[in-house]
């Protein structure tokens, strides 16, 4: 181990093991979890080492891919993954921790991220006992076909029909489906897994009913190419969108259907039906069970945030130890001894102030899982599920998600990019492992709401609370997550006098409340700010939507305020809530530092939020920005064991920059050397090209010929 | 032409043409520029088609470049370019628009970027005349040899050496040097073009003079390959170090040197010489011709900040275009019509304040590089050169050059990448263009001085002048950039009371000088407060190296702060000097509004900065922002055609989404089809690997087995 490294582990002031095991959730899991890494790495088939990704064509990294895959199925398979969930593999709490094992994108994984989920929660049972077997068994693989070339964001404007077709009128048996593209723009475009994997898809598309009707989006399962030999469906083609910017194992797809003809069953029918004749009906289902797939759905948003905060951990952990590795710039003109560069105040405020958010991101992430399960539990456990669970509580958990899943995947996205800045030159090479931890993760910020349009989603719900603390309507909200902002709200509504931050010393400053507090006074002033304007704006006569689109850049300043306060409060009783359970008191106060230079970073950031309503005057701004730069002091010790702590193996950093032993240089070199431009000495260009030149002399300057 | 663009394009209050000409710097030159762009593009050869980039695996694309850098020689010399430059290509003011008209990195590029100006400005008159004419015929092609795998920015602990051999000791006729890599760090690392395509290197190392005594970093010309078969020199190691983020056309090097024995005059000898003796003697230059070949570094940083400009009206083209095409959203509930996405808010605060930052960069790039002309203009003409250039004036440019590229690049590497996300999904594609274009640039931030580290560059300077009028000594200063810091520096230092802005309406402030003294009191009163940091940790007994240490982030501040004035300052000294000329009144209108955007996005988004000392009130920071939404509506109508300026074609674009014609769909689903992995039907990865679970049944669920 490279000795400075060694170093820094002795400093540190707490056991980065209890912490470890917190992330994995017990000691156990902990163990577990490795043991499931040891056995992908280990694998005697080999085919799961990435040694190689940075050097192989797309093409030839999609079908390792696939390869990895069928080898992982047959793997779990064979050590009974799965058994305790009645066969589906997917569905055991083991397949997330292999896949991160794996630590390669499979091109499978919308299978089990939308299309299966989407089965369960759309389908009736009837339609579910025929098809989730074969999902079990990987016969069936799927995908979700939603976006198509000319509207994502906008799925109301989907163009895509399913046109009913009696039997009477040459349809199946029973009627069938008929899909169809019938523009461009219609095509179905993105769904991952489309172009070249799966063999259905569940298809969003118009449907009209037997007389003509169009009803709207409903979901279909559309077969798309043969169980027996991959081919194409008769009127399905489909194919690969060609390369992007990353996650190019994966094959994004385009589909066009033509007269593509399904059976009336494969429209998904839990919440609605079409009946033999073509008479559509919607289902009366429970209140409970209409909300439970919609949880569902938030779900997949909190995942969101806990990746962010797992992408920023691995992000941080390279750059970490990169930057306690690397020296450059003499400690002063009288020596040759160098600084490591993690020790310069700037580098540490690109680095730390990220592994403090990549811990709270966890918190919080568990947190609101905790909740939409707790919620998912009350409603499957009513019988008729009307009552507890109101629409206050699912708008809120909405309005969270939502503002969590942007600002957080907004952070990470950027700050990935950072940490890659902050390894200098190397950080620009493949090998250091941030260009494909980066380009990959860059689609976070796009799908599952665009960042840039979620905050209206947050803005709806937050002017709902605005409008009954108004009207005193404020009940519901007393247990929501955004029940803070009851009470400032109220006086704000009041015309009450904002009490400003009473802080009268930077050591009293250091305190977690004060940033609450900062917090909370800060989404509750921006939220009445961005009320009273949408409300002026249409006083004055403005139309309702130019009234919302003059406040669209108030609203992402609304959404990223609450997001602030959620976080830094779940972060702060997260870690109080573990204190005395996997971590002690050494564990504990290592967390509140990283939550006080968080608290402390946030503040600086936006400085101009809090004194523009002169919530802190000018000293307080100071005082702040001196703690962000003593909570740096404070935190640099334990720098390389908080990012140890991750327990993030080699084989999953795939980081010549970012390894355990620090060794950074050998490895840089020999990733260099592997590129197979290296292959041939001299390179692959000179007989045919260069040699023109050098040998062949056809750039030779022999004086004067007609200019053009 | 999508009806969209069309309708844009009518409603245009200005001519994009002369603007185009204002780019091209006149009319003739804009002709000039169109009429090679049509050579490359219509080159019989086709090798300059940019169609398969995308799609071929790296060998390819290096192998592929640099079988264009050979035509396009051969082209040059077929048509006379060079020949007004007796012969050296790369010097006719043509090159860089045939680049430009490539629209591909070519491998070659170190070789005129770096290489050959650092012969010029380096080796003495007999070594240029040996070498030149072989770079000028493209024989010898070379490379910068300066960074190692241990160092990059602290280029005084490079450990390569260079040795002297005297003859006497078995060294060549007249001595020669013993070129070494003596650790693994040493090792040569990062060099453009250094790993497969050059045959020369300019090695930097220590030298160590016929006594043994080291002399420090001197340069020194390393053949790598042999001119006859491009085979390594003996002794040589150097291969390509692997794929990276981006550029990777390019064969970016490595080097190792083992006992690599050149002859004694292949040490650049302009400002040193070592005699047959091995004695080391520092030459006697004029005191102009070493600030000459200072200046030469500096318009490297220049046309940094002019390419910056470039880069991000290449970005802005395309997402505006597409902006105005795509339509995503109804427009209200009554309706199936849907906006185009370029009318929301949102949209356009991402957009507009970065096309105004496309022209400004382009306003002030060229603005520094006709002063640092104009200043080797009177370096060259000065007999022996010592006076009318002073130290002072030097500094002011080596920070204005420092803080322009840290600031430009920043802004534009973030930038491209907003502009990519604000193309939703579609801009995650490679065909969508901004893939390349940002990886590519995402170089910039890292090389020519990190952007980190270049702040201290600029407080250096910047504190000298704090000094300077602490001690009343202004004069040298008069006629600098910084000259607008010396009176409220003076006023501040004098304890005077800063007067705060004194604007009373929103109308008031739609004024440039009030944005410019806003800009002026903020790089002041930042620089004063840097100032007074450090001054008092010195004084209350921090050792400096501390002081500067915890400075190192309100440096940062100081030097953007500085940037933003001299970019604004000098956007609308620009506009006025070109009245009348290339433009008109209607032109530079537009280009006034973009440059008030530009100033209220920019105070917008440092707020704090204004509120802290007050220089604002609330009031006038709510108007600030008001502005910014006011100045968007104002260049909403003229947005597509301030892109249209820029005159790029369809052919260096790269791009589906920013066609001049608009019809984005046809074109993106055309670029997926050429994937290879839709070559076979079904695809690659079918037959080997799905295949063993779709129809062998590797994944079917047999129940119980035992679990691991
Ligand atoms: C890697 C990747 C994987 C994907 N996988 C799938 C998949 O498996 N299945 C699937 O169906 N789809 C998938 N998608 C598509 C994805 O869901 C869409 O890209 C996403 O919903 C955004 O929609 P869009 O691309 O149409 O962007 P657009 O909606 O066109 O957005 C473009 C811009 O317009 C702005 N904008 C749009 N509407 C408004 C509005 N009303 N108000 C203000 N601003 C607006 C946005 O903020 C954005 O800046 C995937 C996309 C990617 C990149
Ligand atoms: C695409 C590309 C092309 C290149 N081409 C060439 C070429 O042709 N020839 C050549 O010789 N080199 C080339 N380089 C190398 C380039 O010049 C270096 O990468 C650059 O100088 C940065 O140095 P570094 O990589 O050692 O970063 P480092 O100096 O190691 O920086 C790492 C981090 O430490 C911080 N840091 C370092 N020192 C200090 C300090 N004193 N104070 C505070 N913070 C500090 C930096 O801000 C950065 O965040 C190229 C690099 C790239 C990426």
């Amino acid at each position: 181990t490279n000795p400075d490294l060694a170093k820094e582990r002795s400093k540190a002031t707490f056991d980065p093991t209890k912490i470890t095991n917190l992330f994995d959730g017990s000691r156990e899991a902990t163990a577990r979890r490795q043991k499931l890494a040891a056995l992908i790495r280990n694998d005697p088939t080999g085919i799961f080492s990435n040694e190689e990704n940075a050097y192989l064509h797309r093409t030839d990294r999609h079908v390792r891919a696939l390869a990895k895959h069928v080898r992982l199925i047959e793997l779990c398979r064979s050590i009974g993954i799965g058994q305790d969930t009645n066969g589906e593999i997917v569905l055991d709490k083991d397949w997330f921790n292999l896949l991160a094992a794996v630590a390669d994108d499979l091109p499978t994984s919308l299978h089990w991220v939308m299309f299966v989920p989407n089965l369960i929660s759309l389908c009736d049972e009837e339609q579910q006992s025929r098809w989730l077997p074969m999902c079990r068994d990987w016969k069936m693989i799927g995908c979700y076909a939603q976006t198509e070339l000319g509207h994502g964001s906008n799925v109301r404007a989907l163009e895509t029909t399913a046109t009913f077709k009696k039997e009477s009128e040459g349809g199946m048996k029973g009627g069938s489906w008929v899909i169809n593209s019938p523009t461009l723009t219609s095509i179905k475009f993105w769904p991952g897994c489309l172009g070249r994997t799966c063999n259905h898809a569940m298809v969003i598309a118009r449907l009209i009913d037997g007389d003509g009707k169009d009803h709207g989006m409903h979901n279909f399962l559309v077969q798309t190419r043969s169980l027996d030999d991959h081919t194409l469906m008769p009127g399905v083609t489909c194919g690969d969108i060609g390369p992007k910017i990353g996650y190019n194992n994966m094959d994004n797809g385009f589909a066009k259907f033509e007269n593509v003809e399904i059976p009336r069953r494969n429209m998904a029918m839990r919440f609605a039906s079409v009946d033999e004749q073509g008479v559509y009906e919607k289902k009366v289902v429970s209140d409970a069970a209409a909300k439970i797939s919609y949880i569902t759905m938030m779900q997949v948003r909190s995942l969101i945030v806990m990746e962010a905060g797992r992408a920023l951990r691995m992000g941080t952990t390279i750059a970490i130890r990169y930057s306690a590795v690397r020296k450059q710039g003499f400690k002063s003109s009288k020596t040759m001894e160098e600084n490591q560069i993690l020790d310069y105040k700037q580098q540490q405020h690109r680095l730390l102030p990220l592994l403090a958010a990549s811990y709270c991101f966890f918190f919080t992430g568990k947190k609101v899982l905790n909740d939409l399960k707790a919620i998912e539990n009350r409603l499957m456990n009513l019988k008729d599920g009307e009552a507890t669970i109101t629409k206050t509580e699912v708008g809120d958990i909405h309005a969270t998600t939502s503002s969590l899943k942007s600002f957080t995947t907004t952070i990470t996205a950027d700050g990935l990019e950072d940490l890659r800045k902050s390894c200098g030159g190397h950080g620009f090479l493949q090998s250091s492992g941030f260009p494909e931890l980066i380009t990959s993760y860059l689609q976070n910020p796009t799908v599952e709401g665009d960042n840039q349009m979620l905050p209206m989603q947050v803005i709806k719900i937050l002017l709902k609370l605005v409008k009954d603390v108004q009207s005193g309507n404020i009940e519901d909200w007393k247990k929501t997550d955004c029940s803070y902002l009851l009470s400032p709200v109220g006086a704000m509504l009041n015309g009450e006098e904002a009490k400003p931050c009473s802080v009268d010393s930077k050591e009293a400053m250091k305190k977690t409340d004060v940033i609450r507090d900062a917090f909370q006074h800060r989404a509750a002033s921006l939220l009445v700010s961005v009320a009273q304007q949408i409300q002026t704006d249409v006083m004055e006569g403005k139309k309702f939507e130019d009234a919302w689109n003059g406040a669209l850049i108030q609203m992402g300043r609304v959404s990223r305020a609450h997001a602030a306060f959620l976080l830094f409060n779940n972060f702060i009783s997260g870690i109080e809530a573990e204190e005395g359970k996997l971590i002690g008191e050494n564990e504990s106060t290592v967390l509140t530092d990283l939550a006080l230079l968080l608290g402390f970073y946030w503040i600086e950031k936006d400085i101009g939020d809090f004194l523009e309503d002169s919530y802190f005057n000018a000293e307080q701004a100071a005082w702040a920005r001196a703690c962000t730069l003593e909570m740096m002091d404070t935190i640099r010790p334990n720098a390389v064991s908080l990012v140890d702590a991750n327990d993030f193996s080699d084989f999953q950093l795939k980081s010549a920059l970012g390894r355990y032993d620090g060794n950074v240089y050998p490895a840089i070199l020999e990733a260099s050397k592997k590129d197979p431009l290296n292959a041939t000495e001299p390179g692959p260009g000179y007989e045919q090209h260069l040699k023109r030149l050098i040998v062949d002399g056809a750039g030779i300057y022999s004086g004067t010929s007609s200019r053009l």
